[in-house]
Formats: C-alpha cells, structure tokens, sequence
C-alpha cells in the first residue's frame, strides 16, 4: 500500500516523546523507500499484566501500524524456555510450551485493546532459536567481544562490584540482537533501559551483511508515585485489565504533576489540543478535569465509550458499597521495617480514625471495609496494598502500603 | 584386571618428572578403589608433526597404560570444524571431517611408537557436541562466571592490555572442559600452560555431579638451545618422524647441561640408573656418552634396535653422501632482520669458507650441499632452517637460521 503521508510527516508522528533514535537519518531513508517497514518489538515470555508503562511502547507500534508498517510483536520464548540455568534462582524456572502458549495468548488480549490484531505479527525466538546447534551459539558469540558486553550499565556495576555474571548472561544480549537478524527487522523499540540490547541488534545485523535496524527508545513511564517508574511491585500502577472504576480513581488520585506527562506519552489527542488543555489549566481550569478527559480516553481504549462514561460511577469489582467521591484522598502508609501492619494502625496512620482507639472501636462495630469487604482487627495490610479502605460513609481513602 | 603395583607405587610411578597433581589425595583414593581408571588427554585436531616435547606427556600415559588403565586421547576435533568463527584469521581456516580423520590417523601413526595401540581409545568430541543444541550451550555457560574466566593469564593480560576477546573464547575452555564430564575421566593430563582448562574440566564435573578429575600438569620441556620450549618454529626441536641420523645428530649436538634434564622426562630407565649415569658423568665421563646412550633409545623407541645401533653412520634420508663426524659443529646465523639468507652469505658466515669469494667459487663448482642435496648460489635459507651445509668433505656444519 501507498503510505497517505510523506516521510517527514511520518517522522513527525513517530518522534512525538520518545527518547532517541539512532538514527533519525536511516529512519528517513527507510521511510523514504516507501514500503511497508518491519517493526520489532520484544516482549518477556512470563505471564503478561500489562500496565500504563507498557503502553508508551505499545501506542508507538500503533501509531506505525496506523502509518501502514508492519509490527512484529516478538515473544523471547526461547531463553524462558532455557529459565535459569544456573538453579540458583526459584523464581524463575523453566516455562513449558503450553505456558509460554498460554501467556502469548493473554498477552494478545491486552496489547490488541490497542494494536489492530489482524496487522498485527506475534512471532517466538524459539521459531530459528529451536534450529540452532551449539556450534552456531559459538559462531553468534564470536561477533562480540567480552569488552564491548561490558560496557552494559548492569555488567559494569556487578564487574567492579565483584558480584557474579555468569557467562551465559553474556549471551543473551546476542540472543536479543539476533532476533533482529532473523526477522530482518528495520526497526526495534523499546524502553531506554534496552538500548543497550537494541544496539546490538543493529551491529549483529551489520555482521550479517544486513542493513542495520533502527533504534528507537521510549520513556520509561512514572508511576502514579510520581517518582518512580511504573511497577507493578512497587503499587504505583494502572493495569489495562483493571476495572474501569479503578482505573478510573487511580488516574483522578495522581499528582498534578503528571498530567501532562500523562497525556503526552498515554494519550491519542493531537499535540496542539494536549498543548490547549495544559494551556487552560494553567489559566485555573481544574486539573481533575484532565484527569477525567484522560480516564475516559483510557477507559475507553480498554473498554468502550459506555463503560468509560459510566466509570465515575463503578468502582468496579471491588469497591461494591455505594459511590466513591471524585476527590478521594490517596495515603501512604509506611511498613516502617515491618512485615505487615493492622487495621488499627492503619485507619490511624491514614487518619482514617481519630486514633487508636477510635479505630479500634470501628474495627469492633464492623463498619470497617477494604475494597468494599467487611474486615476486623485481625486483618492486616501488607508492602504493596493498594485499595479503598473505610471506617465510615464518610472517612474513606486510596490506602498504599509503602516500605 | 588387578593392578600388580600397590596404589602408593603407582603414585610414586606417576609422580617422576609431573610438575603438580591436584590433588595427591583424590589421585590415591581412585587408585585404592583398584579399577582402570579413564586417563584423558586433549589433543588438537591440526596435522601433527609430534617432537619431543610432546612426547614428555605421551610417555606418562605410557605409564598410566602400563599400570593398567585406559587412556583416552582425544581428538579436539568439534572446535576445530568451526575454525576462527570471527573470519580474522586467515591461519585458522575450519577444518573438514575428512582432513580431522586424516590427522586422526597421522597422531596414531606417531602417539602408538610409544603408547600400545591396544589399550589406547582414540575418540573426537565432536561425537558428543554435534549432538548439542544452543540451549545445551547456554547452559553450559552457565555454568562459570565471567570474573573466574578472567583469572586465565592470556585473558587478564588481554583484558589489560585491552586486546580484544570474543565471547566465543570464553564458551572454549567450557567445552574443553565438559570433554572430562562426557568422558567421565577419572584423570586429565596436559602442559602447565592447560592447568586452567584442567581445572575447568574438574569443576564442570562437581557442577554434573561426577567425582571430580585429578589434574596432573606436566612440565614444557626444553628445547635444543636450552632456552626456549621446544617448538617447531623456533627450529630448536626434535620431531619424532626424523630420520634415526638426524635425531641421532641433534641429540648429541644439544648442551650438555640438558642431559640431566632430557634423561628424567624423555628416557624410560629407572630413576636410579638416571642418577649413576649423572654421578659418572660428575666424575668425568664423557656427556657424548650419556647424548649417544640417550639417542639409541630414542631412536629405538621411535625406530628399532637396528636403526638405532647403525644412526651413528647414517643421516637418515636427509644427506646421503657419506658419514657425518660424530663431532659435527651446529653454527647458527642469524638473519638481522631479513626475510632470508643467500648461500654465499650462509658459507662466509658459518666459516664454512673462508669468505664470500671462497662461497661463490664452491657453489659454482657445485660442490655444496643442503642436507645432501646439491644447491647453487640460487639458493637461500629462511628462519627456523634446521640443517646439515657442507661446502667441501670437511667444511660441514649443522646450521640453524634464527632471526
């Protein structure tokens, strides 16, 4: 197909927040060639809860979707497939083929609530990786030296730190690198902490006489914290598969702050209408307002338009006693070197309660409920928490457990 | 079958001349548990052309086969298919299987003049790496970590020195080393300067939960200059392919402060016979004799009896015009930066004439010979010749061209 818009107004499109790209030269010449580009993107064989962070990545594939190149969403199934060799890590054991099938398939219904499924290519490493022997393992690893893999920031820091790498790590940056090979691919994104790995793809496919792929690296999103990435460990998330009541009063909780970053890097709205509604609120327009615009525009995406215009209303599965106020207060509560903490030191610590006491006196009438369900002073919240906890109608909060 | 010798004889039949063995111990308890034990030694897959040095190691597992183990020599063949995977060296193009098979039968050709063929299991690694997939590699990286790769000398030294290392030269040692895990070996031999990828072979095998291999190192030997190792291309070497006369000459040409040395690693008589033939020596014997009495067994060894009595008389198939003196002197000439010498400057130089003008006047009468052969003035010699001139009956030397 004919792209509708000229390579510079491509590039216009595809530069909008993101970090770099190496280089904007052999983009402009790629997309001068006028064909259909192949655009790789890697994603991690584990079970898949995609969150807003995710997305900053997944809206710039769609946006080349949407400039007719073809995306190729790529599973590294093949070294989660290997686990970790090495025993020492529990966490991480081997997926079967049915797992990594099965995580392939939940990750296909999250990312096409954004990508068109039908141009969309999901392809697994272990497809030319399952083909390799160890003399072909051999040959890939000859194409870097053991410097060059050094300057990785997490290579260094474990090196000088005298903290193990073990020699396998040092193949799986060429593993990446070479999926760009297989695929021929012309472009790779992903987040700034890849580019490392990004590069190496580019040089790999230098070595094997390809034309070196594109580099492009996004941001890696705040979280709701405003201060550190977005994490699903760290609580300060928005999940795409979340109840659009929750997501709905995550988005309304968040800073100020972030409402502009928010819209830049998670909203389809053109740069001069972002730019308008900065622009008002900056005159005194609430920035709740903004923040509803862009619930709703998410809402919508994961949704439809009926669920996001009904979102203010639901909290979704799990705040089930009546309606939340638009202006409900996030808390933090700090563990405090703990492993847990109470309800009685949560309704106080929250300000929730007076005191103790009071707190104590709610827990015991049975009107205390978290995530809309009853609980009673043997209930404990731990790192991570993050819901609706009240001790009245009209003592009510977002409560985040924080270390 | 029951070893006729106690463990701690073996041991101390073991221990003559070995540099170290890691450990004693562990070597003692295999020995006690009176079974043949699998004796590994690594070998490269290029075409052979054994010396002497070699032979320090091929007389041990002589030893080891007399005790009544087996010997496992092996063929490092799986590496050498793969060559120089980096395309930079030229010298180091893969090898076919055809060409492994065929420097396969030349080391048993040259390894069973001293080992029995037998009792001797000639294997290739190839037969169970060409099984390996990529996986199987990764996991075998895994299996050490790079800072304990970087322990190696050439490694530190590169690193510092910031020469390049490929990655792939970190998987090599690994696969050396998984060699004594597929073999199971209860022992590996090899030079001081392998005690590293021993060591590896020794890891890999606690890491496959096998009882782990004893390494014994064996010294380099020196060569004829009494300097350097013995090595083909310093030219200071004796090849056990030579003629009987050509070893027989350079055994006797060598310093004699080599005899001790060369008796303990190369000659089979005990250790006591060794220490009377030095005492005589002390006390006035002639070295000759000690050289002669070495020479006869060699050659016997790689020849036979008859050979050996009549080398004396003889320069193998090298110079056929009548004897050489016992007395023979070796004269080096040394290039001085040239690329190669002309005869009339290796006549003048090693006095084999009295000038330039003498030379020119010999090799136009056509008198002078290179190891027997009839030269003219046409002729040059380059670094590393090795050598019997003459430029008249009496004007005859043993010349080597260093640099």
């Amino acid at each position: 197909m004919q792209n509708p818009l000229t390579p510079e107004a491509q590039l216009a499109e595809i530069e909008r927040g993101v970090v770099d790209i190496i280089s904007r030269d052999d983009l402009l010449k790629k997309l001068k060639e006028n064909r259909p580009l192949k655009i790789k993107a890697g994603f991690d064989p584990t079970a898949p809860d995609l969150h807003l962070g995710h997305t900053v990545l997944i809206n710039k594939l769609r946006i080349f979707q949407q400039l007719g190149h073809d995306i190729y969403f790529l599973i590294g199934d093949y070294t989660g497939m290997i686990g970790d060799p090495t025993g020492k890590s529990a966490t991480r054991p081997p997926l079967t083929r049915e797992q990594v099938l099965e995580n392939a398939k939940s990750y296909q219904e999250q990312v096409f609530k954004i990508l068109d499924a039908e141009k969309t290519h999901v392809v697994f490493n272990s497809q030319w990786f399952d083909l390799m022997t160890a003399a072909d393992m051999i040959r890939l690893a000859s194409q870097q030296t053991v410097s060059r893999m050094m300057e990785r920031d997490d290579f260094t820091k474990r090196f000088k730190n005298q903290q193990p790498i073990a020699i396998h790590e040092f193949l799986y940056p060429l593993v990446q690198g070479y999926d760009s090979v297989a695929l021929q691919a012309d472009v790779e994104l992903g987040g700034t902490d890849q580019t490392f790995n990004l590069l190496m793809g580019r040089t790999l496919q230098s070595r094997y006489e390809q034309a070196p792929q594109v580099c492009i690296t996004l941001p890696l999103l705040e979280g709701l914290d405003g201060v550190h990435k977005m994490s699903k460990s760290l609580g300060n998330y928005v999940g795409i598969q979340e109840p659009a009541g929750t997501i709905y009063q995550k988005i309304l909780s968040m800073p100020d702050s972030l409402i502009g970053r928010y819209f830049e890097l998670l909203s389809f709205k053109t740069l001069t209408d972002i730019q308008n509604l900065m622009a008002e609120m900056q005159a005194g327009r609430n920035p709740q307002d903004l923040k509803k615009l862009l619930a709703l525009e998410l809402i919508e995406r994961f949704y439809d338009a009926e669920t996001a215009a009904n979102a203010h209303k639901s909290t979704g599965n799990r705040l089930v006693d009546g309606e939340l106020p638009i202006d409900l207060p996030t808390v933090e509560v700090s563990l405090e070197g703990r492993e847990s903490l109470s309800m009685i030191s949560i309704l106080a610590r929250a300000g929730l309660t007076k005191n103790a006491a009071q707190a104590k006196d709610a827990l015991g009438r049975g009107v205390v409920k978290v995530d809309g369900k009853g609980v009673n002073a043997q209930h404990t919240l731990t790192l991570g928490f993050n819901g609706i906890v009240q001790a009245s109608k009209k003592a009510i909060a977002r409560v985040i457990v924080v270390s």
